[in-house]
């Protein structure tokens, strides 16, 4: 598990006054990009370097409780499943202050060249980020 | 089922040059907003005028293929289920160039005054557009 | 002058309630796109087909009035001045409900090869649309 | 002068591939943000518990160097003028890799009571905050 903390920005509400619910998953995706600093280059590295990344096929969020401006979120990403070519996070989005629940999001991605959007398999410095941080513990 | 229409905006890409995964949730509330055109005030007098509302308690989303700047999201909405306090919405969002599916969303949300965000029983009118827009058609 | 609308979407307001100020701008883009509706392929087919565009080198914004959700933007765009690679664009944005002034901008762009990033002359149909919507009447 | 380190998120370049133009200024809004965190609760705290703000009612930027995902963006903000109910902020933003200037903003606010938007005279705290980072040294 890894755990990264990201302030709920000032522009970030919606005319609800809370968070809007598709910024989650952007919440999500600023997660991931800091799971893979382990990376030379990081996510940044990966995508804008080796020209590989990771698109979405397919997420879910529960929405548990609001966020609004002045919380802090802290997002716990885990890896569910590993594939050949594909690959499923799993976020818990908390409020800091209370450590009430705001959120759990899937995100299953299939790894990708980006140039021609055509999957291809992990290569072994990323499935081993992967690895370290499978739900249940690393293998 | 309501079809809406959507330019995907200059800003709306992400560093791989498609739409970022999380806006498609956005484009499908953005459907939403515009489904509830036919109450008077539309989605704004439900919220701003009444205080009620259709926060999402869940989400799904499957991608199908990249939308990019220059596309414009074709947006099938249409209701799944309907409960006393509760709504499921479903879209399809195609390219209207080619009338590819980029994706499918499902948005599971419940009435809710907004002030207080307790649900409440879905009022006539509500129900009424809701009902007029059933999948498999209306009730 | 042409005249572009633009709704208030519910994700666009800030903490305080109202649209987010540096999202006027990006209704001026918006009004800039459509500005050039035009060309053939609008400014999508200048940038995305051509590889030409107009990155902004300055920009001011007076802020009049605030707007929120439920509220329509009516921006009126005129071409100011016009250089050999340069534009000047001035935004008014008025409210559609009350027709009050909500901001007025203005976006000094230069004619960009995007790909180099290097100015270039503006070409014939492009200053033909700018000359077209002069502030003062067309030239 | 105030230091604040902001990375360029994936989703914030636009279809050209560079930060969007008008998301300067929600950087600068962030740097303005994190100016006021000597304050008790900060700038949240201002807002949501005070019902105070700094709205903007004038803004200008000039762009000089793109700023590109992967880069981070070091923002020193300065008051340039405090008037009685008004504050003058000036921002340089800089690519972090390179020290490049990116561009420089200026961002006129009034001293707002935010639930009338009406002007009111600087509270003590927030002028010793201002005056503390003075363009040319505190006073």
């Amino acid at each position: 598990m890894r755990t990264f903390e990201r302030a709920v920005r000032f522009e970030e509400v919606d005319a609800a006054g809370i968070v809007f619910f598709a910024r989650y998953l952007a919440y999500c995706h600023d997660a991931m990009e800091a799971f893979f600093d382990p990376l030379p280059g990081g996510y940044v590295g990966l995508v804008a370097g080796a020209g590989l990344g990771f698109p979405a096929v397919h997420v879910e969020c529960d929405y548990k409780a609001p966020l609004r401006w002045g919380d802090v979120a802290v997002i716990e990403t885990e890896v569910e499943t590993v594939g050949t070519t594909s690959c499923t996070f799993v976020y818990t989005l908390r409020r800091k202050s209370d450590g009430v629940t705001a959120a759990r999001a899937k995100h299953v991605t299939v790894f990708t060249e980006m140039a021609t959007m055509t999957k291809r398999a992990l290569t072994p410095d990323v499935r081993a980020v992967l690895d370290a941080h499978r739900a249940g513990g690393p293998r």
